[in-house]
């Protein structure tokens, strides 16, 4: 009272993290699954890789504000659509993934982005090929509405893979004394 | 009754273009006000461009199916935060118009992405200086919630201008007897 | 005298039409091969799509101003790699398709989007799997330098795919007697 | 001899990183210049923000990889520009600043999309106005070649903005005894 809705709102990060992961959860994605697919696309480069490594650096990209609008965002979108609360026409479009609607990989990008264009390919790879949760994820038979979250996992995964790409060669520049290179993260 | 509700999903795009129309109608922005927004932008390099002109120009934006997802996406979004039913804290977030929530822009981005990258420019210049019907849409002490639907408006002003500045190198070219560029539109 | 640079410069469409058409030839790459890409990514949607259907699509995506730009440009930055023209360290990066530059992809995602984000996922995919013309562009082992082109080419073909996808949808609802879409190119 | 140039190529990051600081001074433009676009973007949200901030967040944004990957990129293009060494008619193209020319938008976003779509508004609001350094890099009077620079200069400018806004973000929930949100950076 006597405070307006305005100027009370105040964003709290922390619970918009929390919600990220939670939301997630929820729709039945699990970190080790964004992790295996991390690492079915960057083995091949880095045989040494961990399932430990991957999930720590998908853990790095859901800390970022940009991932975590994209996640809240999609997941809103296809809980809407699974409950039929959209109106006509975007409801039927987004129940059933149509092939002209491209909103959901337009927030897919958002999430590659961040971790700059390298990602670009393995998200157009893993959202092809659909391999492991991806499959799941994209079953149409099943009952929950996904159309933003497997691309949003794919994208997820992507962006992981840039960033272990950032870091590898950061590792390798230390290992033969050049300086460290600041500010990749 | 036999036929599954996947396959009896037909996209029908007069719908999407009409809801298109629609829901900006009922969300308070006429085509003509749009319009000015692309008058303001362009009559300083082209001093004979009509309001006509501009009209028409919106219209053919609007015509683009990742405009209309676009539109229809972030439309929805408005209504639902007006309404208080999306979740926790992604309601806050849209409702609030939170700064650090950036899916608004790339929703735009991907409207005034269908002319090319030179309307970038323009749509942060309106962005900005909210001109016009834009200063209406983000005045946040009226009642509508209108977080996705300002940046959506001047993304389409943005997109008109860029049509309208290939339609004129064409007409210039066409003028002195160089043959018309086949494509742009 | 009298007339400054400035305005002596005048864009002349057809010519950088030309250009296009004419450096990619240079540069080994035939348009029948982008669509044999097109037709690699397509088929499996639309049975009876034919080569020529593909190969014109290919010629319309290269109609596209932003298109001819990001070819330009890229082929430009190949060629002066190649003949070892470029300052270090963007010299070696681009010579030797360092995997932390990103501006291939970047001129990359500008072609595609010129239809729309529904081609992410296909760039993606030819990108990683390399198939046809792709796999040749992309042997370290030849001499020329295609660190752009590989990228811009699989970028095209994505496109062409989206237009197609758009048009197909518009010709089945001609069938059954919806109206045309307009505007769809 | 014996070893193949191929693998002899090392990324060596201090190098680009340094190329990146280099460059931009030998075209004239100082980080402070830089720092005072950001300071006119933001002092208005933020009346207590000093030189000393915009300073140190510009230098976090041009330890971005793909902002360096940007900046030498598009400066060598100027650059070849000027001294008339590309191809006609990308050459009268990049020297004329020619209007429906996007790629050096193109690279701006690739900088703006390093903190966030929230950039956006920011790069085309000084892309248009052309404050301070800007006005001098866009003087088609003046000898030298900038149609990238100006575009990159504002960008920069753009993610440091953003880079900001995060940050006071952070600070304001660590005041009132938020838990700091980790990852940014």
């Amino acid at each position: 009272m006597g405070i307006p809705e305005r100027q009370a709102y105040s964003l709290n990060s922390r619970k918009v993290a929390e919600a990220t992961r939670s939301w997630l959860d929820k729709r039945g994605v699990k970190i080790e699954e964004i992790a295996e697919l991390v690492l079915f696309l960057q083995q091949k480069y880095y045989p040494e890789l961990t399932m430990e490594e991957c999930v720590h650096n998908v853990e790095k990209v859901l800390e970022k504000r940009e991932v975590q609008n994209a996640v809240l965002t999609g997941i809103q979108l296809d809980v809407l659509a699974e409950e039929g609360k959209l109106l006509s026409p975007l409801q039927e479009m987004i129940k059933n993934d149509e092939g002209l609607y491209g909103v959901d990989e337009i927030l897919a990008l958002s999430i590659v982005n961040v971790y700059g264009s390298i990602g670009l390919t393995n998200f157009g790879y893993v959202d092809k090929l659909k391999p492991g949760i991806l499959e799941r994820l994209n079953d149409k038979n099943l009952g929950p509405v996904h159309t933003f979250l497997d691309d949003i996992v794919g994208a997820i995964a992507a962006a992981a893979s840039s960033r272990i790409a950032h870091n590898k060669q950061t590792e390798r520049e230390v290992s033969i004394e050049l300086p460290k290179e600041p500010g990749d993260d």
